[in-house]
C-alpha cells in the first residue's frame, strides 16, 4: 500500500516509500500542572497557545513524504485523540491502549500497524509531545533516517546537546556507517552534569526518542530481544476490535512488560544507529521549558492572559481565563492560573511539580487528576458555578453528537441554550430548543440532548437538588458504549 | 437624651454619661487588594474570617458604657453599612458623606449629630478598620479618656509603641494632667525608623486615631480653629435629607477642606490630651500585618480556604472561593487568590499593594475598583460565567428587597430560583416563582424581582444577547432612588 514518491536526487542516493509516522500519545505530562492533567494530558494542551503539542506533531507531518500516521493512545483520550486531529484536518489511524505498557509494547503495535501497510514499511516513532519548529529539518532528518533503515538498521535520532541537561537520556555515536549513520557506541540514561558536560566533550547526541525502521525488522528484533511483548500486543490486536473509528486493543496487551523500547531493543540490538539530526527541540518538559519559549520582554519575564507585573524579573505568569494575575517585586517565579487551581512555584524547581501532583492525588484533591474543563465523547462541560443545593455548568455538544439517554435521582435540570439549537428528549416528546429558549428536565425523567445541527450546541446547566455529583446518572442509551 | 450609668467607683472619680461611638467608614484599603477594593473597602471585607472589621468595631461598642453609635460612612457604601450592622443586630445612627473630605469634616460631622442628642455628650471617635481583640481594655480606655474629656479636654489615647513602625503618627506626652492623662508636647508624623526609635526612647506614643471629647468642646474647637469646615459641616446637615434610614448630607458638605482633624484641631488646639492607653491594637493596614495576624504552622505559613504548601516558608497564603492555590518552595510571599483576581507579591513589599491598584485602575482594569460579587440596596450580584452571546449570574435578593422596574434593550434573561420564593413582575402579570422554578424575561419586557419571603431568594440569572454590560437598563421604578 506504500506509495513511492521521488527524492531529491541530490540528497537521497535510494528511494525510499513514505514514511508510517507513529505518534506515541500515553504520556500524562504531570509536571504542567495545573494546565495539564491526568484526564488533559500535556500533549492535549494548548500549553504554547493555538495548536496543542499533539495538533503540532500532526501538523508537522502533513508533508507528502508522510503517510498518514498511526497514533497509539490511552482508551479514556479517544474523543480528545479524535476531536484534536480532526480540528487540524488530519486523519490518523488510532489505535487505544487497554492501559499504559511503556513504549516497548507501543512501538511493537505501531510496527504491526504498519506492517498490515506493507511489511517494509518505513516507521518513523515519535513522542506526540515534541515542539520541533523547523519542519524542513525535520523532513530532511526523517528521510536520513529512512534511508539508513531502509536497509535494515534499527535508527534512533541524535540531537546535537545545547546545554549538559541531567534530564535527558545520551547516545555515544561509534564507527561510520556510510555518510550519514553512525554505529551505536551505547546509551547513557541521564546523566549527572559534570558527566552530561564529559559526554558532550566526547560527541554524545541526545535521545529524544525518535526511531525509525522497517517494519518487520523491527518486529523480526522485538520478536528476538523480548518476544513476550510482541505475542502480548499481536493476541492484543487479535481480540481487539474497531469503535467509532479506532482500534480498541484486547485485554492480552496488558501482559506486555512495561519496560521502556530504548532498553529492551535499542541498548541490545545489533543493528543499532544513530543519525546525527540538527533539529531544534523542546520536550516541553515543564514550566521552565515553557517559559524559555516563550516570548519575555526585556526583563525577562512571559506573560500569558490577563497579567499585570511590576518590578518582577525571570517569571512565567499565565491566567487562562477570565481573571485577572498581578504579581509585584518577584523574581524567578513561575506562576500559572487556571480556572480551578493555581500554582506558585520557583521557576528553578518546576521538575518538583510533578511530585506535588502525585501528593495532591494521594491526599484526594480531584484537581490532580480532573481538569476544570472535562471532555466528553460528545463534547466538553465545566462547572462555572458551586452552591450549596444548585451547580452552573456550561456544556458544549459538537455537530451530530448527543448525550446518552439518562435520567437523575436527585437533580431536576434547567436547560438553557445560548448557542445553536438543541433537539431534546423528554419522556416521550422530543423538542427543538432554539438560541435563547428553555427546557426544564424534572427529576426522574428520561431526557437526552442531540445536536442535530452543523455547528455546536453551547447550554447553560442549571441543576437543583441536594445531591449534585456526576455518578447520580442512569444511563438506558449509548452512542458511546458507556450505558 | 444621654443617660447616666454609675462607672465603678475604685477606678472613676467623677460621672460620665454613656460614650457616642463614632465610626469613621471612609477609608477605602487598598493595600489589601484584590480582597479590598474601593467599593469593597477593607473595613466591610471579612479579611481574619468571620466579622468584616466594621462588624467587629459595632461588636466592640455593646457594652452599656456606651450608646448608639454614629456611623459616618461615604454615600455608595450606605446598604453595605445597613446590612452589615443589622447582621450583627447593631442599630447605629448612619450619616452619609456625598464625598469624602477626610476626618476634619467627618469629626465634626459626628461632633454635630451627637450634640443633637446631648450638647455635653461625650464623644469617641474611632476608625471602622481597627482590630482590638481585648474589649474589657478598650472599654478601660474609652473610660479613661472619657473621665478626662468630660473636663472640657479633646484627648487622643495613646497607644504604647511594640515597635519602631513608620507607618505610624506618633504623639510625644509633656506634663501630666490629673492622674489619668498628659498635655500633648507634639505630634510626629510617620518617621523614619531611627526616629520612631528615638521618639520611643522619649516616650511617644503610637496615635491610632481615636479621639474622645464633649460634643460642645470639639464643635467650639474646629469652629475657632476651621470655621469653614464647620459651617460646610452644618449646611451639609441642614440640606441633608432622611431617605431609608440614613442621613444623606447636602452638597454643601463637599466644601468642607480636605484636611486631617490630627492637622486642623488636635496640633493647634490647646485643650489637647493624651491618655495612654495599653491596647493591644492592630490597623489591619496590608497582608503583612494579616500574616502577623493569622495562626501559622511552625514554618510561619499561614493559610486560608484550599490551600496546599509543600517547602513553603514566612508566607500568606490565601483563597477565597472553590480554586486550590498551591506553594510549592517560596519564602516571605503572599499569594491571595480572590474570584476575579490574583496577587503574588513578597509580604515585605505589602505596603506597594495600594500603588499597585493604583497603577490597575489607571490602565482601566475594572478589578481595582468593583469587587466581583457586586453589593447592591436589595442585595449582591456576582458574575460566574461570560461566553461571547451571555453572561450567568448569581444573584441574592434579601428578605423584603426588590429590584428596580426594569427593562433591557439588549438582552433576554432567564431567571432560575435556587432557593426562596421570588414574585416576578413580567408587564402586566405578577408571578411567584418557586425553588426550581424558572421564568423567562423577554428582551424588552418591563420586570422586576421582589421578596416577599423571610429568606434570602437565590436566583441563577443567564442573559443572552449581543450587549451584555450593567448598563444596559432603563429604570421606571426604584426603592433607592436610582431611577
Amino acid at each position: 500500500m506504500t506509495s513511492l514518491s521521488p527524492l531529491d536526487a541530490a540528497t537521497a542516493d535510494r528511494q525510499v516509500g513514505t514514511i508510517v509516522p507513529a505518534i506515541l500519545c500515553g504520556g500524562s505530562g504531570s509536571r504542567l500542572w495545573p494546565v495539564s492533567r491526568r484526564e488533559f494530558a500535556k500533549q492535549h494542551v494548548p500549553i504554547l497557545g493555538g495548536a496543542s503539542p499533539f495538533q503540532r506533531t500532526l501538523q508537522r507531518l502533513a508533508g507528502e513524504i508522510f503517510a498518514p500516521p498511526v497514533v497509539i493512545g490511552a482508551a479514556d483520550s479517544q474523543f480528545l485523540l479524535a476531536d484534536q486531529a480532526r480540528d487540524v484536518g488530519a486523519a490518523p489511524e488510532i489505535a487505544l491502549e487497554p492501559e499504559g505498557r511503556d513504549t516497548l509494547a507501543a512501538v511493537a503495535l505501531a510496527a504491526c500497524l504498519a506492517a498490515r501497510r506493507d511489511p517494509e514499511a518505513i516507521v518513523l516513532v515519535m513522542p506526540s509531545d515534541h515542539l520541533v519548529p523547523d519542519i524542513a529539518a525535520f523532513e530532511a532528518a526523517a528521510s536520513a533516517a529512512a534511508r539508513v533503515a531502509v536497509d535494515g538498521r534499527i535508527v534512533v535520532l541524535g540531537i546535537p546537546p545545547d546545554a549538559p541537561a541531567t534530564g535527558y537520556g545520551y547516545i555515544v555515536p561509534g564507527a561510520p556507517l556510510g555518510t550519514e549513520a553512525r554505529v551505536v557506541d551505547r546509551f547513557v540514561e541521564k546523566p549527572d552534569a559534570e558527566r552530561a558536560a564529559a559526554l558532550i566533550a566526547e560527541g554524545a547526541l541526545w535521545n529524544a526518542g525518535l526511531f525509525c525502521f522497517r517494519a518487520d525488522d523491527a518486529l523480526r528484533e522485538i520478536g528476538a530481544l523480548a518476544p513476550g511483548a510482541l505475542l502480548a500486543v499481536e493476541r492484543g490486536i487479535a481480540e481487539g476490535r474497531e469503535d467509532l473509528g479506532a482500534l480498541h486493543l484486547g485485554p492480552a496487551f496488558a501482559s506486555a512488560p512495561k519496560i521502556s523500547f530504548d532498553h529492551a531493543v535499542m541498548e541490545r540490538t545489533d543493528r543499532a544507529a544513530v543519525v546525527p539530526a540538527a533539529l531544534p527541540w523542546s520536550d516541553i518538559g515543564d514550566w521552565k521549558a515553557v517559559w524559555q519559549l516563550s516570548r519575555h520582554d526585556a526583563r525577562g519575564v512571559a506573560a500569558e492572559g490577563r497579567v499585570h507585573a511590576v518590578d518582577v524579573s525571570d517569571s512565567y505568569l499565565r491566567s487562562d481565563g477570565r481573571r485577572l494575575l498581578c504579581a509585584l517585586g518577584v523574581s524567578g517565579l513561575a506562576v500559572v492560573d487556571t480556572g480551578d487551581a493555581v500554582l506558585v512555584a520557583p521557576i528553578d524547581r518546576a521538575q518538583e511539580v510533578k511530585a506535588l501532583v502525585g501528593d495532591l492525588d494521594a491526599r484526594g484533591f480531584p484537581e490532580a487528576r480532573t481538569p476544570a474543563r472535562v471532555h466528553r465523547p460528545w463534547g466538553w462541560y465545566q462547572t462555572m458555578d458551586l452552591g450549596e443545593r444548585f451547580r452552573v455548568k456550561r456544556i458544549v455538544v459538537n455537530p451530530g453528537q448527543r448525550f446518552s439517554l439518562q435520567t437523575h435521582h436527585h437533580r431536576a435540570e434547567h436547560w438553557i441554550v445560548v448557542r445553536g439549537t438543541a433537539e431534546v428528549t423528554r419522556d416521550d416528546t422530543v423538542t427543538l430548543v432554539r438560541e435563547n429558549e428553555s427546557i426544564y428536565l424534572p427529576l426522574g425523567c428520561r431526557h437526552r440532548l442531540s445536536n442535530p445541527g452543523r455547528i455546536p450546541v453551547e447550554i447553560v446547566e442549571v441543576q437543583t437538588g441536594a445531591y449534585l455529583e456526576e455518578d447520580d446518572i442512569v444511563r438506558f442509551e449509548d452512542d458511546y458504549g458507556r450505558s
